[in-house]
């Protein structure tokens, strides 16, 4: 098996921090999204909508987005579970999980897509929504500082996928100064808590 | 239970769906949008984004997100399975599910919400970013057809949650003119199949 990797981009992190957080190791091959390797004929015959990261198995099948290729190494070694236990808590995470997504880790790169010098030219970018993303992400920020008062952890008591989304869109977040105010507490207390974890290195 | 629902909306639908599917029946509340019922302050007390729907348990824990609610019925009850069943299943549904998702869903509610007159004075549009939508769900739909001719349901040879969220993003294209061309004969093959199933009135 093989992981199509690129490390400067958000969504192959996700991958890569959940693996280290299963203690996972899987080869990996860097493409250089800069050189749009990932839309060179071999690879898009792979995975035909280019994105990164994608899976490759011993028997050829493809398992492309972050969260399914998570989910496949979930099902296989579902010790500690990161998508929840139990029907209750795999719908929580679940629901987290998509918060971060939708909410905020999609405002992230919405605002990174459309305003950023590096997408110039690549695809056509609308900076006034660039711009309604990042407000939208901030204020997601200021809400999710309060739900955190009320857990340790995105999704209640235990560290889930949904930190993970959470914490590699604040990260990338800085590249379009998308940032923790100095007043979100609850926020700057989880985002240290886990950048903490050896995964986050990942 | 309590299932919090909106009849003309689309993300309702998907759960409404995939109980169908399922054989389960859910008291529901109708929740009127357009009078912004789901922003009153008791709703927002059960769910603070605001967003629809959303199901009240008896014990008074909330799950939000259509696929955290459709989750939670897949582990209570998982026959049929709709997300797949076995590792490499699961991941593919949960591939295709993002990808109709991601690449379908959010565009054609991104078209709507940025261009239509519903929403105008409700939210901040840039009809710029609603008119790219449209044009990216457009090309979405292209590469689905191509797709569905080497699997007859979106994420293989059976109709999963995926084939839900597809479904119920191509119905409402409509209202913004996002429509499979009449050249696209997999995926009105597609489109027939799914809607043909009792679950699609839901």
């Amino acid at each position: 098996m093989k992981l199509y990797d690129s490390k400067p981009a958000p969504n192959p992190r996700r991958v890569r921090i959940f693996l280290a957080e299963k203690g996972l190791e899987v080869p990996t091959v860097q493409v250089d999204i800069g050189r749009r390797e990932n839309r060179s004929a071999p690879l898009l015959a792979m995975n035909p909508l280019g994105g990164l990261p994608f899976l490759e198995l011993d028997d050829g099948s493809v398992i492309a987005e972050s969260v399914a290729i998570c989910r496949y190494f979930e099902e296989l070694h579902p010790d500690p579970p990161l998508f929840g236990s139990g029907a209750l808590e795999r719908a929580s995470v679940e629901m987290w999980q998509r918060r971060m997504e939708l909410e905020l880790f999609r405002d992230v790169t919405g605002c990174f897509q459309n305003t950023h010098e590096f997408f110039k030219g690549r695809i056509e970018q609308v900076p006034a929504y660039g711009e309604l993303c990042k407000r939208s992400a901030l204020a997601r920020l200021e809400w999710l500082d309060q739900e955190l008062s009320g857990h340790p952890f995105v999704a209640g008591p235990r560290y889930t996928i949904a930190d993970i989304t959470a914490l590699v869109a604040i990260d990338f977040g800085r590249v379009v100064g998308i940032r923790i105010a100095p007043e979100q507490k609850q926020l700057a207390r989880w985002h240290e808590a886990v950048s903490a974890r050896p995964s986050a290195k990942a």
